[in-house]
């Protein structure tokens, strides 16, 4: 029975990529006008073939194949001398070294980073500040692993200065017994690069009030032109227990092979690898070689990629602000969470419609904060007309169904 | 100070493959005579480069990587297609029909099966029946989701007819609230195949007193001359709840493709995907093509790859058994678990000086049942005379260190 509740708190219906378990028995009875046509899209996630994995990945892979068994089985914490190169690159890009031994681990994805980060500072009764709306599974883990939930309301919807998780409330949380703080900047589904600012009192408040932090970079390389990243790790004052995860799944299309990273307090480091080690072993070994091409891509690729991913933004936000649907300006990453006006149908509805009538896949907005039935996440990391001809069908839908 | 217990159960200082974080120290003023000169040799895991993963298996690889977004990003329970070829062919080798889209999910390696399936069945008091000896990580899953574990002995130094795991002790286990049975046929570390008296007296005392059965058929496929399997999915009587794992880690020489499956009851199967879906979302999508290799071998490689084994394990047997260290005779599978007669060092030590002295890694027994100290794990899958020399340098090493 305790079980069945603990399931039903991760239930998948919703999420992104399982859209194809969904049953659409009586969609026709509600449905509204015609089947809009179009190519079908699927805004759940990123499409690898209009943004193909970095070039070379399957040649990486090929070598690491070819390695035999030294690749097949590595360390559970993942190959040293991948771990080795890893952790330059990763050091020099976060702006404070990585000890390879110690201080870094590869994960199967990011999702196994973070799994594995949460497992290791959370228990039965560990408070955990929260942000939303922030990753669906970040609220899931905490809840799998028994933890309590203090939830930390994310501002995205000011001006750029003043958008920030509320610090007030992190430090209430802090205040009240929170172990442990998750976040992801660029935060996912908004796409705000929380600012420097913010970033140091973050830091401030977990060393003074002893905080583990587990901050999620996933999308921190895709950074639109004019805007700052700033790394947790490189702040002058640093909590005693931070890990900080990325991987290259996202910007650089190499989701496929499930690949990702953690890596910060030794001690952390040392539980996961414990735990990896009955969860999945390890990344599997050979695409662990894929991570060589990591940070060394061609000259130029990574540039382009962001150019072509911030041409689609702004015409997706040009589409929808034009239709007065207000849509937040991602910062960073291949997010849009537009929110919808009222409508005739609920949310779950209108996404099942979007699905049946307009060919289109979203993410329902409480997929990243229960509270949030009105907003839809969209990863535009997809082909640029198509995308656009899907945003407009996504107003042409609205419009249909508005109250 | 909890996470710090449960993680100190987790500990992998003696796990296989983690050899290499040992702290060596100290051992050349433990060492006795000379150094063992030798190829060396890691029998804690198989060697994929003597024994290579399944042909074309890297073309499958390739092709699905060809197929980009869609092979990618599957559901992640595991794409379709390879289900659905997947439960034929299962099902045929298990004997009774699976179905695909609801009993069948592919995992990454069988490890990941394994955490799943304890995942959905243990939680914090959770009774379960642990056989012992057995897969080490039954032990520390159990452990990790709190749940209390009932010893179940394993018989493997009697007859063939009368090897069993203690069916009286499983008898009681469940009269004495077990929830969940989970145990490895063939046996690791043993090689004990579980006659069809035993699997059959296991389904039924399942039934009587409502227990789950997670059942790790690992290394089924590498069966011996003259014996038999039996497949708990093939008696009459079902467990109402009952989780079958596989894996093409073995035999098949895939473990570097981090690839399992667990098929079974759908309700248990929906929360392994709940929860799969933040562990690590899915099996790498590239890597789930390899399956389509899996069961359809090129004829007669399978035979041969059986019989080097057999040729194999019988030639360590009669090294071992020549020097009078007793050793079970594996029915399947390239275990092999020597009893050392008493040394006048422990078995840690005695096995730090194999790696140092002999270059020879195995894995203390006390892996595989906590009170099991004077026994040593080989996975005799290596080339043929690096084995056989290495086998004798271990004899060699017994002899020095005996009492």
């Amino acid at each position: 029975m305790e079980l069945d509740e603990k399931f039903k708190a991760l239930s998948t219906n919703n999420a992104p990529g399982q859209e194809v378990r969904q049953n659409l028995r009586d969609i026709n009875s509600i449905m509204l006008g015609e089947i809009l046509d179009g190519v079908p899209i699927d805004f759940s996630h990123g499409d690898v073939d209009a943004f193909p994995p970095t070039p070379s990945s399957d040649e990486s892979w090929k070598e690491g194949f070819s390695r035999g068994g030294s690749q097949a089985y590595t360390e559970y914490r993942g190959k040293a001398e991948i771990r080795n190169r890893l952790a330059v690159r990763l050091g020099e890009f976060t702006g404070r070294p990585i000890e390879a031994n110690s201080e870094l681990i590869i994960t199967p994805g990011t999702q196994g980073a973070l799994f594995l980060a949460l497992a290791s500072t959370v228990d039965a009764g560990t408070k955990v500040a929260v942000v939303e709306p922030d990753y669906f599974a970040n609220r899931k883990l905490v809840k799998f692993f028994g933890g309590d939930i203090l939830p930390i309301p994310l501002n995205y919807k000011n001006s750029q200065f003043e958008n920030s998780p509320d610090i007030n409330r992190i430090e209430d949380a802090f205040k009240a017994g929170a172990k442990v703080l998750v976040f992801s900047t660029p935060n996912n589904p908004t796409g705000l690069v929380y600012s420097k600012n913010t970033i140091t009192k973050i830091a401030d408040l977990a060393v003074t009030h002893d905080v583990s932090v587990i901050v999620d970079q996933l999308y921190s390389r895709m950074l639109y032109s004019g805007e700052v990243y700033t790394h947790l790790r490189s702040c002058d004052v640093q909590p005693k227990n931070l890990i900080t995860i990325m991987g290259p799944s996202k910007t650089e299309s190499l989701s496929g092979f499930r690949l990702g990273v953690a890596f910060g307090t030794p001690k952390l480091i040392e539980r996961m690898e414990s735990l990896q080690a009955i969860v999945s072993l390890r990344a599997a070994g050979y695409n662990q070689a894929v991570l060589d091409t990591w940070f060394q891509e061609p000259l130029g690729w990574m540039e382009n990629r962001i150019r072509e991913h911030e041409l689609i933004r702004d015409e997706l936000l040009k589409t929808f602000r034009a239709s007065n649907i207000y849509t937040a300006s991602p910062q960073a990453g291949s997010y849009l969470f537009p929110q919808l006006p009222p409508l005739s149908v609920d949310l779950y509805t209108f996404i099942h419609l979007l699905r049946h009538q307009a060919k289109v896949i979203v993410t329902p907005g409480s997929e990243f904060d229960p509270a949030c039935k009105d907003s839809i996440r969209l990863n535009f990391s997809q082909d640029y007309s198509a995308a656009i001809a899907a945003a407009k069908r996504i107003v042409k839908m609205v419009d249909i169904y508005r109250t």
